[in-house]
C-alpha cells in the first residue's frame, strides 16, 4: 500500500536497477523518460515527408493551399469518472486542445473505443453521452471511429483514442524575444488534484479543469506568439519544452503561479510536486510585453486566474524565483502521476 | 479449455441469457451485434455537420475545394506476432486500406500506443520497425502520435491506434446496376487462418494477407464503382453491408470464391465458417459487366486469385449458389473470431 501511494503521489524514484529491456511506467508519464522513448520510436520511423510540426502536439501539411492540422491521442485515465468529468470529456477536450494550440480550428474528431468484455453499458453510454454533448456544444462533430471489445482482463474497462483534423487559422510559431511575457490561462493543477483526490477517496470541491480551449486561443488571435496546453508532466514539462525548443531561458515567478487554495492544500497533504500536476484545460502562451496586458484581460473572461507568470530571457533552462531564491525547474522524470489522461 | 476453443473457432453461440447490461465480446466482432452497438453510439453523438460518408470506413469533407478523407482504427490483435506479420503491420495496412477503399491516396498516419508496463522492448521496437519499413516502402509517413503506459495487467501487452488522412482521387460511390460483377481481389481468409493456426500452435505455410491496398485500387481507377476491404466479419459481413447499403441482391457463386487449399483445410479442421474469416489485404469491388474482365486482369498482377465471384441482381440479401443449391448468407453474429485485427 505504501508503495502504491508513493507511486500515485509522484514520489517514485526511478528504480535503481531499471529494467532497460521492458517498458516502464515512467516512459508514459510526460517527462524525460517519455521523451527518450519517443525519440527512439521516431528514429525507427522517420520517413521523409512534406509534413511539418511532426514533433509538436499536431502535425500540419499544405492541402489544396490551406494548412491541414492532424493529431491523435489515446486516453487511459483512471478512475474513468472523477469530479467534474469522465474519460470521455478528457478524450474530447485533449484532442481539440492539441489542434487549438497549433492555431487550428477543429473540423472533426474520430472516436475509437477498446472496451473490456463485461464493462458496464450504463457507464459506457454515460461516457458516450458526455462526448456527444461536448461535440454539439462546441460544434466539433465526431465523424468516424472504431469499436473493439477484448476479453475480460485484457484491458482496464475502457481506452479511448480520439484523433482530430483542423484547419490552421492562427499563426502560433513566431520566434520568442527577450522580454516576452509568459502567461498561464488559469489555475494550475485542478485536473490532477481532482483525479488524485478521487483515487485516495479524499473529499474535495476541486473539479477537473478539462475543457476545449479553441475559443480561448481564438480570443487572443494575433496577440500571442506561441501556445501549448498543460497536460502530462504539468508546468515543469511544458515550460521546459517551450524553452528548449526556442533556445531561451524562462524566468518564472513562483508567487504568481495561479493555484486554488484547495489544490495547494491537497498537493501538500499528498506530497505532490505542483509543477508536475496535469491540467486538461489550461495553456501557457507567450506574448510580447506590449500585448501581454491585453492577452491577460481577454483570457480572464474565461478564467479569472489568467495572469503573467514570468518572462523570456537569453540563455537556457527554466528558472523559478521563489521567496527563498532561484532554482532550476527541471524536466520531470520518474513516474510522476500515472494514467492522468 | 473447451469453452475457450469453441470461442476461438467462432462457434460460440450468443449466451442464452445475454447480459444486456454489460459489453459482450460479440459486440466487437464485426457482425450484427457490433452494428447494433455502433448504431446506439451514433444515436448519442449525432451532431449535424458537413462531413459525408460518416457511416463508411472513412469520413470525408470538402477542404479548400478538395476532398479530405479521415479514418481511425484501434488494433487489439492477438497473438501480436503471427505468420507473415505482427500487430504493427495490421495497424499500418488497416488504416491505409480504409482510406484506399474510399478512393483516397493516404497522406499521413498517426500512431498511438498503449503499452503494458513490463512489455518487452525488443518486441515493441520490432513492431515499430515493421511500421517504419512499411511507411518508407509505401510512401505513407507517420506524422503524429502518442505513447501511454499503463500498469502491468491493465492492458494485454500493446494496443495500437492508427488514424489517417488522405486526399480523395478516385470516385468510388457510383450506384450499382443489375448485372454488375462482384470481384474479389485475391484468396480469402489467409489472415484469419494464419492467426488461428498460431493460436492453436498448428503448423502452416499460410501467412497473413495483410498489405496496403492503395496501389491495387489505384490500378483499377475509373473501372470500378465501389470497393470495400474484407476485415472483421469476413466476406459475409462485407457483402451484406454493400448489398444492404445499395438496396441490391448479390448472387455469389461459392465455387468461384478463391481459397488456398491449406486455408480450406485448416478451416475444416477448426470448424470455422469460411465466410466469416477476416482478411487484411483483400477487397471486394463491383464493376460493370463491360469493365469486369479488365479489372480482374489488372488485379491479377497483384494476386493471381483475383476473380469474379458473383453478380448484382434486383432484390435484397446475399445469396450463395452452392453445389447443392442456393442459401442466404446472413450477416454474421456471435463472437465469430475475437481479436483478429
Amino acid at each position: 500500500m505504501d508503495d502504491k501511494k508513493e507511486c500515485l503521489t509522484g514520489n517514485c524514484p526511478t528504480p535503481i536497477e531499471a529494467d532497460v529491456g521492458s517498458i516502464r511506467l515512467s516512459e508514459g508519464s510526460g517527462g524525460r523518460e517519455m521523451q527518450e522513448l519517443i525519440s527512439q520510436i521516431r528514429s525507427k520511423l522517420g520517413a521523409e515527408s512534406d509534413w511539418k510540426n511532426t514533433q509538436d502536439d499536431a502535425a500540419s501539411i499544405d492541402f489544396a493551399g490551406k494548412k491541414l492540422v492532424f493529431t491523435s491521442d489515446s486516453y487511459v485515465v483512471t478512475p474513468i469518472f472523477f469530479p467534474g468529468g469522465n474519460i470521455g470529456k478528457i478524450a474530447f477536450c485533449g484532442t481539440v486542445n492539441d489542434l487549438a494550440v497549433m492555431g487550428a480550428r477543429p473540423l472533426g474528431l474520430s472516436l475509437s473505443f477498446v472496451l473490456e468484455e463485461g464493462f458496464s453499458k450504463k457507464d459506457f453510454f454515460s461516457i458516450v453521452e458526455t462526448i456527444g454533448e461536448l461535440s454539439k456544444k462546441h460544434g466539433v462533430p465526431i465523424v468516424t471511429g472504431d469499436t473493439k471489445v477484448v476479453e475480460h482482463g485484457s484491458v482496464d474497462k475502457i481506452i479511448i483514442n480520439t484523433s482530430g483534423v483542423g484547419s490552421a487559422e492562427i499563426i502560433l510559431d513566431e520566434p520568442l524575444e527577450v522580454g516576452d511575457q509568459i502567461i498561464v490561462s488559469g489555475g494550475i493543477g485542478e485536473h490532477g488534484t481532482a483525479l488524485l483526490a478521487r483515487r485516495f477517496e479524499l473529499e474535495t470541491l476541486i473539479e477537473t479543469d478539462s475543457k476545449p480551449l479553441w475559443d480561448e486561443i481564438n480570443s487572443v488571435r494575433g496577440l500571442i506568439r506561441q501556445a501549448k496546453d498543460v497536460t502530462r508532466g504539468g508546468l515543469a514539462a511544458i515550460l521546459n519544452e517551450i524553452a528548449e525548443k526556442n533556445g531561451k531561458q524562462f524566468l518564472i515567478n513562483e508567487e504568481k503561479i495561479p493555484i486554488e487554495h484547495e489544490v495547494r492544500a491537497l498537493t501538500e497533504v499528498l506530497g505532490i510536486e505542483l509543477y508536475n500536476l496535469a491540467c486538461e484545460g489550461r495553456f501557457v502562451c507567450i506574448a510580447s510585453h506590449k500585448n501581454s496586458d491585453e492577452v491577460v484581460q481577454k483570457l480572464k473572461q474565461f478564467n479569472k486566474h489568467a495572469c503573467v507568470v514570468g518572462e523570456v530571457l537569453d540563455g537556457k533552462n527554466v528558472i523559478v524565483q521563489t521567496r527563498f531564491g532561484k532554482k532550476v525547474l527541471n524536466m520531470p522524470h520518474g513516474n510522476i502521476v500515472p494514467r492522468i489522461c
